[in-house]
């Protein structure tokens, strides 16, 4: 398997991610999915309904958000050693359009990969009959917890 | 009523707050509640659950920002003329500590409130056993869309 | 000239960059240049000398910031309409690896451009013997002025 | 002495800063000073002069962004361990009013002190005829690269 971004991942690798998603209780709440698992890109998907809306009745920046920063925080993971996890530092989003459709996708990409802090790209995506519309741009930190396995306290 | 941030709301602008708010799907979901509606200050509750989880079982940091997003918007809305909607154009948040507790608490708070585009500050603090901890710090760019109401299209 | 992102810009367009540019008393100081002019892209270059370094030595991520706001700005003015000018709203950059070598570039592109914001992606690169590095990327809103000519006041 | 935010430094600490703030060359160019520097709270002051301006005659953003990241840097710097030197992970800024006056100052206030990251919130303020107006406000990201002492390589 090839080291370059968006090459495919290791089975075991995929595994801890699919598993670690499953203990967010947050993804599952507000119906959202993994999608894409690769090498330093992951993307979730979300499909519409009225418990993930805003005051206009479109999707919240909120669940956005919340989808754009697991992705990231999984593309990173991706590359991290396997005794490690990892946590967002920060992250800023630009709210480009509308989040109207049907599904929102929100794709992580890692831009640079260090030792203890990773950078991503996020960027989120509306569909509508087929059609994808960039609804939302933003950067992410990660910082690498090297020792520490995935899992609770 | 004085003008300075902070001093009471009129009761109409209250109302239109507390209005839009409900229409919000997301907040009813992730069983959040307006706590605090002053000029240019809002906050938001929001107890923990395990529906509001990341994988290490502390409040997923797309919860927080769901509700710090929400919080600043309608800080900024208290100050906005009476026919108009408020959008969020980005935000950015920090992550300092992990949000842990019983009970989360997102404060907007405008630095700059403009004609077209107002500044917030957005604090997120976790509640456990009576004692804050401040757990994430973030800044906010909202527009005013004048003239366009705030209800669905 | 075709109207997407990329294509050549009119010679009018081109002029009033250079002018406004010139008129940036900082960018002369930094010894910074204008480098590339299309439609929703604009470069900058800035060469090293030991006025721009910071305390170990490299570039200081002021003046990479400081040329990324230029191309940025001036990437979305090539779209605004002739009598207005443009205003950075905020901008947020990571510093991704040292910024050192012989050059700096930094490239300010369009990613969605609207009547009154625009959002630029915007990124750094050192050169260094003929070879490129990304130093820093990072992401930036713009406001446009309509019918405020971009003169002083 | 206290360990609050705050509260004066030793003279080691300062002497530190000192020596670090003189091998930063973009500072000397940019005419920008050293004014406070207390536990967690560093400010730099830099008086108006046309190399310092924009395209209508006011401060850049890059001068005000390169001042407050370095007062940033060294607010954090002063709660870094002996043998250590501070980066910049990132920094974002909102530009909230022109950055007209005889002086800006930038403040850098540290929001979270960690062993690896820490964080600021910074100010930047513009004096006029002895007044006082807050033109910039952002937050940064900071790395302690501990047992790296802070000199050039």
């Amino acid at each position: 398997m090839g080291n370059e971004i968006g090459a495919p991942v290791e089975a075991e690798i995929e595994r801890r991610i699919r598993e670690s998603f499953d203990r967010q209780g947050l993804m599952a709440h507000l119906g959202a999915a993994l999608h894409v698992i690769r090498r330093g890109v992951v993307s979730i998907r979300m499909p519409f309904r009225s418990e993930l809306s805003q005051q206009h009745g479109y999707f919240h920046a909120g669940g956005a958000s919340a989808i754009a920063d697991s992705a990231g925080g999984y593309a990173g993971y991706t590359l991290f050693p396997q005794q490690s996890s990892v946590l967002t530092v920060e992250f800023k989003v630009n709210l480009l359009n509308p989040a109207k459709g049907d599904v929102l996708e929100a794709v992580g990409h890692v831009v640079k990969s260090g030792r203890t802090l990773t950078v991503c790209r996020l960027e989120v995506f509306a569909e509508s009959a087929g059609s994808q519309m960039l609804v939302a741009t933003g950067q992410q930190t990660l910082i690498c917890m090297a020792g520490r396995p995935d899992v609770p306290a």
